[in-house]
């Protein structure tokens, strides 16, 4: 994967700083503040939490998340 | 995986702005109106919706989905 | 995969336009009119149906079939 | 994977035209005649058949499987 | 992946000597001293412990860590 | 996977001929003579037999491996 | 993965001929005397023996470990 197609990187970019839900790979379900990414889906989330199974969100601070385990990401709006 | 076929880049271009159904590994449905899309799948849809365990369809807004998880995409007409 | 063997590459173009069954990773088995393939089984399917669980056959209509998921492809006759 | 050892290569060319027996990752088997090869082992069977879960083998006719599925490959002599 | 957004490397690299919790694929967790790493996050921890079913942590010294098994990494503060 | 360290090349050099124990991904065990490798472990084996659930060994004669599939390999003394 | 980190390397190459412990995907956990590493992690173990399910090491001799297999390693001192 060399690239995002430009509006990939628009939302991305558009998104930076601002709260983001990302979906892994396996059913794990993130949100935090977008601090970085790069054309991998490489992502840092600040002040990152994960939802449980009881449906509460844990705090887990800076998160440094591996490209591709990254199925799907939206900006919460 | 460095190009699409002729007719699979058109089948998209002709779709761009309209709704698609989207099937991802692991099972999951998505429909949304395409927004983007690049040669290895990577997908920006807008309006998304998720196909939940109970027929229904929950709300997403946009949505950037890693294409290597992308199964198989229908335009819906 | 940076090419298909001389003789895959014949069957597929000999199907174009033809009914072609496809059986994906995980199960799934699709049929449907052969539109359009590239060297790693990309695919379009034209009037495209999915085999479900009861033994029926379900509409589609246009698939694109991203093709590191296809397990294996037969022309119908 | 670029090149397959020599050996192999010699291995599946004195195939050619005659029965082999492929296993698929996943645990699927199918048999057929071998018409072609590459060195990804993506394969072309004519005659393909596919063994059942009771036993039996049912006709599949022509069959193209994508290489990276195969997880071996025995003639049948 | 060639490479890792520079605020990742910037994260990493100010968690060097630090404690870091690291999700690997399949379930595990890791703590450990992060005493190096690459842009794959290859990963080497010292006074590293497991996450057992029990709750509890259990000493392993030094692991090299394959990146390609981390889901995620979060230095602890 | 674009080399194999030198002492692995040795002992597959000096097994060339000699009886191999192969180890699967998914749990399958296979044995035989090694007749050819490559650096990726794309395998040939002859007389090669397959450990059955029951804790027999079925005859598979000539077998080529595909080498992604390969856990671990040992020869046997 | 093109490198393995430099301390990673230093990590290897101090344990060479000493014991280590390999967990690999999947759940299996080997140890045996390091013999020679790549920057895959394709790892050559002398005396190499396997955790069996009921606590006890099983002798394999000599084992060539094909690296992506490998989750994680350690020195065991």
């Amino acid at each position: 994967m060399s690239s995002l197609p430009e509006t990939a990187h628009r939302v991305l970019a558009e998104t930076l700083g601002q709260l983001v839900l990302v979906r892994l790979r396996g059913g794990k379900s993130l949100r935090g503040k977008l601090k970085s990414f790069d054309m991998h889906l490489n992502l840092v989330l600040d002040e990152a939490e994960e939802l449980m199974g009881d449906g509460k969100w844990r705090k887990l601070g800076t998160v440094l998340i591996r490209g591709d385990n990254v199925l799907m990401l939206s900006p919460i709006t």
